[in-house]
């Protein structure tokens, strides 16, 4: 039976996948700093392992015969996706394949480099060779999955989400927040000269973040059977659903630092320890894509986390765990901090839309040919000015350069950062219609309901449906940018 | 050219190995404890991959061809290791190989189960049944290598070693420490009767304890950049040369427990981190055996780390993290404290090459036929009797239920412990004999002399030599008992 060969093939890739998931896991978190090289070397055999055993043209074959077998309906689904999978693995020609590999990890290396230097012209011909591979690779994935250019990159991190979807979602968002940013920052001043800033004490020993850190990751659900936390550069949740690695790092002079990190990651933590277990193997039992992953990072650390409610819960465990005690209205205005920035990665949840709709705007125009790397400085400036009322024409590392998506030629990449705030937002007033005692629970530390929510909805579903589908039926409507509107009209506008 | 295939698929197996010794070792310090059924399934998939790939048809012609091809010195003998590897790891039937994995996985779980419950009758059949499988084994293999059956099972462990050449080296140790035992236990009771003994205060907090191994290993030549210290059930070392990891357990009543932890696992380490960095991917590039192995950490753990010049140098340390001050007549008695025991793992080094001799003649015994596990409890009582004046007839889980060697069909492995300890006897005496002043240099912490030896005769070497010719070479005579005779009189006898 095809369908037995690959349900075996899912459990030999399975295999690769864990080696590949905790070794990247521990080269992040437990590696001596000398280990790089073989570990590089190691996992490029590993991911050249899994990608000629996922690709293999035999596989053609199995689908094939498998879509004529009589399955159950869980399998019929895997079969697709497992053809979605293929189909998407196999799409690009070898050759293409290698010149691609070689041009990102060249354009990336150049851009670590570079980008401390601030150095846009030596890093211009890379990317502008980058751009042009993303434009090829749009076009030969277009061909195959019957889709505009830009939708076959998207379908990449996001499937089912379309830009024409999209679009007209995030211009209504960008509208408002035109004008709502400079109301949030008068609003936000207004406040802060009736009551001044309780500066935070900067005496947070690691080792009490890090219990903190703890009580309030157990009590949101996280399974520490099935998971641990521990300490990186960069805040992660990586390994694999048995055993999900979620880090954070420490400054001892800011808990929230930690602690925010420690939430976002807790919620990417949750989805993965709550996927379907029998169907880990196939395609379908991964999580949806990138934006649902966000939403539900997002969720548990915008939606949870910075909600007023939550803070009534949390500040006894911060005194307890810290020694330090806080009022609710000494606390949010850190919490709910709004700043006008040039970097993306770290603005808050108002002006994060504007930094991801530039971006988004851009690359569309890059896959279709309307813009040109030169043009990009000015490109963006442009559109920073307008947005944001900041300039970043003479720095361009923090202006084009931030980032390393377009290095690594993920176009396509950047809506799902902001697709996810607006899902999350989606998903909380639904639950929150339906439930309607959820701040109440919330300000008692009790999540057990709005985790049955979102383990009914969400992460059961694993990749059941494409992304637009999974939102749709877990609220009941299509994405509507006017929940996260309310949501930050809510929060930040009175 | 096919010694360039065979330097390819060394690349390609070094992938595989460095994922399952990381696995292995995080499964052991990080794995969250719901993690391991998925973490048992990709370590056994990635073993099966490896030993397909390292026993592929095709490796005996590549072999073959380079072995008539034009090599320098280095390739010729990667060759011959290549080759002595690919035999032993192909001289088993598959059929033979797979009934063995099958018995030997359900009488390691049996022996796990039984062990606690002091249950010999239900585990016997079990131990039989992998009795009569390692005399099928140890006669398949003496038929491709030309050895006799003991001697292909000890070549597995400790290539070159010959039960004929060890047997009388044993005899002339057991001999005397019959007498030994006895004499020292005295001159341990009238010293002790002189000056008694100065408890531990047993208030050591982990963290101090482990900066105070961090600290020694340091000092004694670990590569912090090439590895790192954690803790788990059992110490061990594994990882990678490029990434060692070691581990200790800490009691916080005692600081000699973890710190004698350490110096064992930092002489496994250093091997380790000192191999032949551009042999990694050849067989000859590996550690050469176990009982060079075990040489190497109990050099570091007897030889240096119960030597009494080492301590002028670490109570200075010890008291510095643990705030405890210690004299060398003080602390002596605890670091050479000799007790007759059961447990062949708590043994001190004079009664442990007891345990050893009893289990190598057992073994032997039962490889040729002479033995059967009906009669073992008898054979081991009455030898346990002969050797150390303890009996176990009544107490099967500290005789021979021990260990979990024989359930896992390691026969030929045990004699390396004692061979070890051995060779690291005779390797100091020879580094002695050279550099008289090492013990002044052991007590001012200046290791470099005897790491400087010990890269050059033992760790660059890696597989080039067979463990008597590697011995030979590094101290110019064949394995003797009397160095460490010697050592223990020097230590233990006056």
């Amino acid at each position: 039976m095809s369908f037995q060969q690959l349900d075996d093939l899912g459990r030999k890739l399975e295999t690769l996948e864990h080696a590949l998931a905790i070794l990247g896991a521990d080269e992040a978190t437990h590696m001596a700093v000398g280990g790089g090289t073989k570990r590089a070397e190691a996992m490029s055999g590993l991911a050249g392992m899994l990608h000629r055993q996922s690709t293999a043209p035999i596989i053609a074959d199995w689908i094939a015969a498998a879509e004529s077998e009589d399955l159950n309906d869980d399998q019929r689904i895997a079969v697709a996706e497992f053809r979605r999978h293929y189909t998407n693995l196999t799409c690009l020609p070898a050759e293409f394949v290698e010149r691609l590999t070689r041009e990102r990890l060249r354009c990336e290396q150049l851009w670590r480099d570079l980008r401390p230097k601030n150095d846009w012209v030596g890093f211009k011909p890379a990317l502008e060779g980058i751009v042009t591979l993303a434009r090829e690779e749009s076009a030969l994935r277009a061909e195959v999955l019957g889709l505009d250019p830009y939708d076959a990159m998207i379908e990449q991190h996001d499937p089912g989400s379309r830009a024409a979807d999209i679009a007209p979602v995030f211009d209504e968002l960008k509208t408002f927040l035109r004008d709502f940013v400079p109301h949030v920052l008068a609003v936000q001043e207004e406040r802060l000269a009736k009551r001044p800033l309780k500066q935070l004490s900067g005496t947070y020993p690691i080792e009490k973040q890090r219990d903190l850190g703890l009580a309030v990751m157990g009590a949101i659900g996280f399974d520490f059977t099935h998971g641990s936390l521990s300490i990186s550069h960069h805040p992660f949740c990586g390994g694999v659903p048995s055993d999900v690695r979620i880090t954070t790092r420490y400054k001892t002079s800011d808990f929230l630092s930690a602690l925010m990190g420690v939430l976002h990651e807790t919620g990417h933590a949750l989805y993965e320890q709550n996927l379907p277990h029998d169907w880990g193997h196939w395609p379908l039992g991964k999580p949806r894509g990138i934006a649902v992953h966000e939403s539900q990072s997002l969720f548990v650390e915008k939606q949870l986390g910075r909600n007023p409610a939550f803070w009534c819960w949390a500040l006894p465990m911060v005194e307890k765990h810290l020694g330090e005690s806080w009022s609710i209205d000494d606390i949010l205005p850190h919490v709910h901090r709004v700043e006008r920035g040039l970097i993306r990665v770290d603005a808050d949840e108002v002006t994060y839309p504007l930094h991801v709709i530039l971006r988004f705007e851009l690359e569309q125009d890059f896959i279709a040919g309307r813009l040109e790397v030169t043009d990009l400085p000015e490109a963006w400036d442009a559109k920073m000015r307008d947005y944001l009322g900041l300039s970043t024409l003479d720095n361009p590392a923090d202006g084009p350069m931030q980032d390393p998506h377009w290095a690594s030629a993920a176009f396509g990449y950047f809506p799902s950062y902001t697709l996810g705030a607006m899902m999350a937002a989606q998903q909380w007033a639904a639950f929150e219609k339906m439930h309607p005692a959820a701040n109440d629970e919330i300000a008692k530390g009790k999540f057990d309901a709005v985790n049955a929510w979102r383990c009914e909805n969400i992460w059961s579903q694993a990749s059941r449906y494409t992304t637009p589908d999974l939102l749709e039926r877990a609220t009941g409507e299509k994405l509507k940018a006017s929940y996260f509107i309310n949501h930050l009209k809510v929060r930040y506008g009175v």
